[in-house]
């Protein structure tokens, strides 16, 4: 299984917007062919620190949402002021090794 | 729901020897009130870098399951040369926040 790991930056006071953002998203990734799931991470020391974690079969699934209009669609419907609060810090792709059953 | 992320540093070319030993290993954080699920993550750009990432109901769960025999126990099984070449770079903490049914 392939992981996406957004690591992102929000402004101080903004964290809990962020979240919310994400609640009300259009939920367009979910249709995808591949998608598996998507969570959001927050640091428990850093709260400006949130982390897009998405998981998906492989990594040509991933990088077909990418290329789609529903990708620029769920970008494009967030807040201008709420995007520009946020910094992406790191992007990171990795695979999943499955230690147990879930 | 409480996540535990270990980003791990192996030593080159000893990377898969370590994906090998979690699967192999003694499975005892499977009883443990409150876990959810395990995974390891491999990095695509840097083989080095493996994420241990550990589920829970909450925090206190994962400090108990810290403090127990049985997380000594699985330590303990590692191949000590194995122990050796692996440096644990950074502990992370955090809350999810579920932006999607799983």
């Amino acid at each position: 299984m392939f992981v996406s790991v957004s690591r992102l930056r929000i402004e101080v006071g903004r964290s809990d917007e962020l979240v919310a953002a994400f609640r009300q998203r259009a939920g367009l990734v979910e249709s995808h062919e591949g998608f598996v799931d998507l969570q959001v991470w927050r640091s428990d020391r850093d709260p400006a620190e949130v982390l897009m974690v998405s998981r998906w079969r492989d990594k040509d699934d991933f990088r077909e949402y990418m290329r789609s209009s529903d990708h620029q669609v769920s970008h494009d419907r967030m807040d201008p002021l709420l995007r520009r609060a946020v910094k992406l810090e790191r992007l990171e792709s990795m695979h999943t090794y499955e230690v147990m059953a879930e």
